[in-house]
């Protein structure tokens, strides 16, 4: 069910999300509670119909500007809305299937963690865990990089990664950790198990504790000649290598 | 050789490089003409021995954060140098080796170009094309997405896409053209030849007369209830594609 409040909820508690791909598919989410549709006429008159009630204004592309970080593409549409509700890492371990997991530790670029959620939703994964103290809040340009995904893929921020590991590897999923200097290569660790893939941030890579927690780590077979991959497009090589396993 | 300019090039002809990869990638490089390295001590004290006669400023970290634009990560390097000097197709195409080839069309966001050139060259790729009018001028923020690649892998910007791609397809490469909606999967089309990767903008895809110089269309094997992948995550899924077949 969609919610509307009647009163506006404190300023820090509103998300801007924009971008054609990011409102449509988090004015299709009922899970998600709107608060007010910023469109130009243009914009608007392509919408398929929309959630009845809604309050919708109509803006010049400069005054839509105003609100999005500089130079940010809107596409003629901000939507202030209420961040998601949390997901507990029970409901997302609990989704039927096959699909893998992904698990993040201290990704922080918003726009590489929204381009992770991309991929994720676009390669089948059930969803993504990440600690909640490093982890880029909800944000305009987080849901623009995730184009969508934001409102289909469940995200579980925790307290403590290491415990959550735990917890994923009792739910039957095969932790594959992938980091540069492993000896073997993914496509060799992959076995037939379910796959939660661990990433940690580029540069620092994961902390000692979260591959401590992982069941085998491996690298993405690239050449000597780069130290590494985009952490985001490292997690699509690996969404694909799983899917096409 | 290592070129230095007794006289400072005009400023619209300076290149402002930051990151340490990027940074280090550029001292390393012999073709890149380096004019003056901003450093804040603690960085400086981190690299390898410099380029003979390079001029040197310490300075601080905050007076580093105004060489760049607000809030990139410039890890206390910002080293001022000269663009690099054209690349000619023929030059790029003459590459012996089996490598692949990317061709952009119309791609402009430079942290994807950045990232897809990182990519390219971690995948063995021999260099990439685009076309010029829409293609971002090397930056910085390019140079750090593409952490280091973007000294390492030929890039040839071209005046006419389509007739690049004619010249691409007469050196033996077979062309394939990603696309969401084409009926094949990559792997499908890949074959046994040389492949050059062809991809276009997010939203607009690649234009018709390019995707008419194509060998053959293909797309990722993406659920659908994601319409894409970001461009750069496409394509370092379809160079690990290649990579592997």
């Amino acid at each position: 069910m969609k919610a509307y409040r009647r009163r506006p909820p404190a300023a820090s508690k509103i998300v801007r999300l924009y971008g054609r791909h990011a409102v449509l598919a988090a004015l299709a989410n009922p899970e998600r509670a709107l608060l007010r549709l910023h469109a130009t006429p243009e914009a608007l008159a392509l919408l398929p119909v929309l959630p009845k009630g809604l309050a919708v204004t109509s803006a010049g592309a400069a005054d839509l500007g105003r609100f999005v970080p500089d130079d940010a593409p809107h596409q003629g549409l901000v939507l202030e809305a209420e961040p998601l509700e949390d997901t507990h890492i029970e409901d997302v371990l609990g989704i039927a299937g096959n699909g893998p997991l992904i698990v993040l530790d201290q990704v922080t670029d918003p726009h590489n963690v929204g381009a992770i959620l991309r991929s994720a939703a676009a390669f089948g994964a059930v969803g993504i865990i990440t600690q909640d103290r490093h982890t880029p809040p909800e944000t305009g340009a987080l849901a623009r990089a995730a184009s969508g995904a934001l409102e289909l893929l469940p995200w579980a921020r925790v307290v403590n990664l290491a415990r959550a590991l735990s917890q994923i590897g009792e739910a039957g999923f095969w932790r594959v950790g992938l980091e540069g200097d492993a000896p073997a290569t993914l496509a060799q660790v992959l076995g037939t198990s379910r796959i939660a893939l661990v990433l940690g941030a580029e540069g620092e890579g994961m902390r000692p504790n979260t591959v401590a927690h992982c069941d085998a780590m491996a690298r993405l077979p690239i050449a000597p000649v780069m130290d590494s991959l985009n952490v985001s497009n490292a997690a699509a090589v690996a969404l694909y290598a799983v899917a096409s396993r």
